[in-house]
């Protein structure tokens, strides 16, 4: 199986597996269920053993996946190599948490250059990176190879940043912010906000609300 | 169409949907293309003309579905109302970019109490609350009616945060930390991490440039 035959649908979820897994990793355990897999995948575990399955990766009965063939296995099957750089525009209290967070450690990712708008920030240091000028993020972004950029702004600033990286070349935006960035073809958004979600857990309350009254009628 | 009868596909999807609809009112857009609907929750086009057909709900050729309309209409049939209380777990930079983001205005929610473990943070405001103990926390999620947490804390102190919250009676967690939070059944988790998706984005990457590369040999 080469990188590029894979169903949209199954690359799709084989990285949500790998970001389990991972953590999963991170945690220390060696073996994990398909249900626990699916759990924090939110993909249901019929599908999970059938992705896996396909993958010649067959869980133990009652001891689950090897997390760590696993976790070796899908970023070969992804084509998944080498290391990523980010630049995350916005210092404030969000693009400080960020960075100081460790929420790229050990992917394929990091950050690589921090920039911001305000003045007074300009200089400060985040860990091991100084805040930079949003006026570099061109020559900045070219010189240490980022491909991907982190929208830790208001929304209000958020096209406007999300410009200046894709002028600069940047062609992964992960979208902190609740704006609709709008983006040229070729370029990729990754939202990061739990609204829809959060809709989607409010139906659920919500219908087994109903059940539940409609049982005790 | 009642509640409890949407399939969990559909409903899903329609939260996602409503998601953006919200933010494209915010933006002031009147209406939207199923092709930007699609783009912005991840979801291709034809499967939203055909969900959104099936609510009688047809898009204008060239002018697109009517935000307004959709934003009211959508809510309805998943029956999300009220409003929803959300306690904040971390007063630190996470949680204070949360708490100060807005990200809920306007949505079936709001932060309605924050907590935090550091003795120096209590008694600190954020916007309008005071942060208060985590020994509080049982007392003051009945006292105000909040049925969600959102976890801004490491992720090593995240399962503690989430037992705390769920011993209070919380039914639905939001997951800013990377653990994978175990809970019991009933408790829905959403988590908000943008590895998955990322890893997903360096795969398509990869592919384009595998085509890239055969096609110009």
């Amino acid at each position: 199986m080469t990188e590029r035959m894979l169903p949209a649908g199954l690359a799709a979820r084989l990285a949500r597996y790998l970001q389990v897994l991972m953590q999963a990793r991170k945690d220390g355990r060696a073996t994990i269920s398909s249900q626990a897999l699916g759990e924090h995948s939110a993909i249901n575990s019929t599908q999970v053993r059938r992705d896996l399955s396909g993958l010649g990766r067959f869980g133990k009965r009652g001891v689950g996946y090897d997390v760590e063939d696993l976790t070796g296995h899908i970023p070969e099957i992804l084509g998944i190599r080498g290391q990523n750089n980010i630049a995350l525009l916005g210092a404030g209290n969000l693009g400080t948490a960020i960075a100081g967070s460790g929420i790229f450690d050990g992917t394929w990712f990091q950050i690589a250059a921090i920039f911001d708008a305000d003045p007074a920030r300009i200089g400060q240091r985040i860990g091991e990176l100084e805040v930079q000028r949003l006026s570099d993020v061109a020559r900045i972004v070219t010189e240490r190879n980022i491909i991907a950029g982190a929208l830790a702004v208001p929304a209000t600033a958020a096209q406007g940043a999300a410009d200046v990286l894709i002028d600069a070349g940047v062609v992964i935006l992960i979208n902190y912010s609740e704006a609709l960035v709008q983006v040229p073809p070729g370029v990729m958004v990754q939202p990061v906000s739990p609204a829809g979600g959060l809709f989607y857990n409010l139906y659920l309350l919500g219908s087994a609300f109903s059940l539940r009254s409609s049982n005790s009628q």
